[in-house]
């Protein structure tokens, strides 16, 4: 009888968060006001926060207890099962040993409900009564919105028009959880009326929803916070329960992961998989490769640069350390949304830069013909979003074969595709295809950035 | 710290369906071939399934092993969670105990993959090359497709045309998952013709899907069979796995229901999760009452006949026995697409009509309401079929709280609804209702059948 699906008894879920801050040699830079271009404190980050999260962002803190309340949560779906790909193996025909962690269990499908439980619990317990937050794919609202249902908080989620239209279904997730969307740009806000005054047919972007929510949640401090599902340090806290289940869970087959792989658009699908194996690198001299992969046509990691930018298009948030390709960046519509996005968090861009982790990036066209195998291989269709660290690792499996080695590879199914199947149709319509960045076009978008600083 | 999430290990993992024919006082009535009227025979019913699948069908063995292969299948997603459903007692402050069995987290979304594996293992044993369904709502579709790729044996799936074009992301699963998929009727098939002939405008129905199907598999008896995912005796004993699982998890939390609830289309949920509950009643004095829900809509076993009938509209497939609607009934167009068809399954209905079971009937919007409430206070958005076990359930704990007495309910959540959302939006929109069916229209079907036998 080969062992497939490999859980933990319930005792044994994690009950702390893992802190990589205080293991990295170099810390992440701090965020900077964007008027006095000073690093900012837990003061000026409760402003736009939760005070407990503006907390966990600055700390240095090796472990953070997770709340009993946020573990009762959990329970729901964690911990969440650590596959042993033998359908895969079999189909590549590779020596390799291959291991999947199945995020898309969670109710709304994605590892996206680990950040969003806490962000709801904290602010609930601060007495506010509602949340902002922007959602482009989906992904991120549909969890925020579960989250603060359970709390009894209200959501307000701007979601980008265009993809308001394209992801009916996840737009309609978000309501039955009782949450209001709002196609953005509205005429709610001042960022949005501004905009839609010069385009009335505006389709949006992600940051310009994010201006729209930061707005609200400083217009209405009395009783609101913005919220936000990636990049920064305590959503990539958050998620490290990933890995730390995972590290009990292969403890109990006798491997140990040589690469780790995970699709990359913030940084929090891919942190929370790595970080814990990160420590082991750091604190007990193993060798483990972790490699972040992000699309071909937002190319951040692999082409872009280490520079302070803003999360939003307009500059209305802190001003972070990160590599980008600029706030002014206007990534293809590709079907991986939940990648569309111009930087990577601060802790992820401080690793990569001092090479305690690597970047690859990966064509569309790669990325769904790999989800297609995947699906037929495990019966798991996977989103697009996480086809990108199939593809890695499918990459990986091969050069095994061809190579006679036997290596252990580890990768993070960040969700399901279930409400993207339109990627799929658009792969057997023949109507898919890959989108390029030419360098003029980063290197434009860059030296706008010069003048930031 | 409460426990929520009740999981075996997996070396518990049940290894044997029950037969629960074994334990019937009254036996089903047997399949009748449709030409002689008389009892169909193994060899008989080998034309249409593969031979282990006739077998089974006739088969009053008590247990009968589950294949090494399938269990090592059956590991990608179970066992399957039960779930005390704090949540939902929280908000209707109930008494009572509610449990749910989680069956949603299967690849395909739904209890139908504990069948499919199974049937696509037996075909593939048999050296047979292609298997030939129908779908309606899609989620047995995708969950041949699914199995059917895992032993590399090809599936043809007849989907009713009108299901195809409103639920585009469940015909992409089956082509993902590598079926062929034809908007039925067809121009393949005599079936299809005939009807196209008349009415070349027909957006098709399960009937004659089930008709274009069957005349398919008899045409390449050579390597070719037939394959269905419900009612039938095999596949009732197949999804017998939930309730074993149930059984064993119950027994770790102390608890026993005194009601357990499924919805009901043909029967293959309801029978997994009340079957081996059903023994404890037989042999063990066990007093649990069992409540099959079905659709207002479509009241086979609260308004309709026990008659045989047959199991398509043209009149293809064996004579079962059923409480049936009649072969030409047509269920309104409800959500619960699952739960549209005119007959029971032979051994569900033989124990109802023997007592041992009880039935009720629910209405559309009582049912969506509830799945909201649901999808609130546990966080995972229930298939419209589920809808029906969970407003019951919701029923029975109320009552509980008005008589101020405790009881434990367990009812079984067949799916998760996350490609239907498009019911919840109708019921947002203001636009989703109630339909009754009127008596003078269930007497006219069912006089249609008497002139059957």
């Amino acid at each position: 009888m080969v062992t497939k699906k490999i859980l933990l008894p319930e005792s044994e879920n994690p009950k702390q968060w893992y802190n990589i801050v205080a293991d990295m040699p170099n810390k992440p830079l701090p965020p900077l006001d964007p008027k006095t271009r000073k690093p900012m404190s837990v003061d000026d980050l409760s402003v736009i926060f939760a005070r407990e999260l503006a907390e966990q962002e600055l700390s240095t803190e090796r472990y953070i207890d997770i709340p009993e309340e946020v573990q009762d949560i959990f329970r729901i779906w964690r911990n969440t099962p650590l596959v042993r790909a033998h359908g895969l193996e079999r189909m590549l025909q590779t020596p390799a040993k291959i291991y999947f962690k199945n995020e898309s269990v969670s109710p709304s499908g994605s590892h996206k409900t680990n950040s969003a439980v806490p962000q709801a619990y904290y602010n609930k317990m601060q007495g506010i009564k509602r949340l902002t937050t922007e959602t482009g794919a989906g992904q991120w609202g549909s969890a925020i919105s579960m989250a603060g249902k359970h709390f009894g908080i209200d959501v307000d989620v701007y979601m980008v028009k265009v993809s308001c239209e394209q992801k009916p279904y996840r737009r309609m997730m978000m309501k039955t959880w009782g949450a209001n969307v709002y196609p953005s740009p509205t005429n709610m806000t001042d960022a949005g009326r501004a905009i839609l005054a010069k385009d009335p047919d505006c389709t949006g972007s992600l940051g310009i929803a994010i201006s729209e929510a930061v707005e609200m949640a400083l217009k209405n401090q009395h009783d609101t916070r913005y919220c936000l599902g990636s990049s920064l340090n305590h959503v990539l806290l958050h998620q490290t329960i990933i890995g730390e289940e995972c590290l009990k869970q292969l403890e109990m087959t006798g491997d140990y992961p040589d690469v780790v792989i995970g699709c990359f658009g913030g940084g929090s699908n891919f942190a929370g998989i790595t970080f814990p194996f990160l420590r082991e690198n750091f604190t007990k001299g193993r060798k483990t490769r972790f490699v972040a992969v992000e699309p071909e046509s937002c190319p951040k990691l692999t082409r872009g640069e280490f520079q302070y930018d803003y999360a939003d298009t307009i500059g209305l948030t802190p001003l972070l350390p990160m590599y980008t390709l600029g706030h002014n960046f206007h990534p293809a519509s590709i079907h991986a949304g939940g990648l569309r996005y111009h930087g990577a968090g601060s802790i992820v861009s401080q690793l990569l830069k001092d090479g305690y982790i690597e970047a690859a990036d990966m064509p569309q066209v790669e990325c769904i013909k790999s989800g297609i195998l995947f699906s037929q291989a495990e019966g798991i269709i996977p989103a697009p979003e996480s086809t990108h660290a199939i593809a890695y690792a499918i990459r990986e499996a091969l050069k095994c074969k061809e190579e006679g080695t036997s290596k252990t590879i580890l990768f993070n199914l960040s969700g399901h595709g279930m409400v993207d199947m339109f990627a799929y149709e658009q792969y057997f319509a023949g109507n898919l295809r890959n989108y390029e960045v030419s360098d003029e076009e980063i290197a434009k978008n860059i030296a706008e950035l010069d003048k930031l600083l």
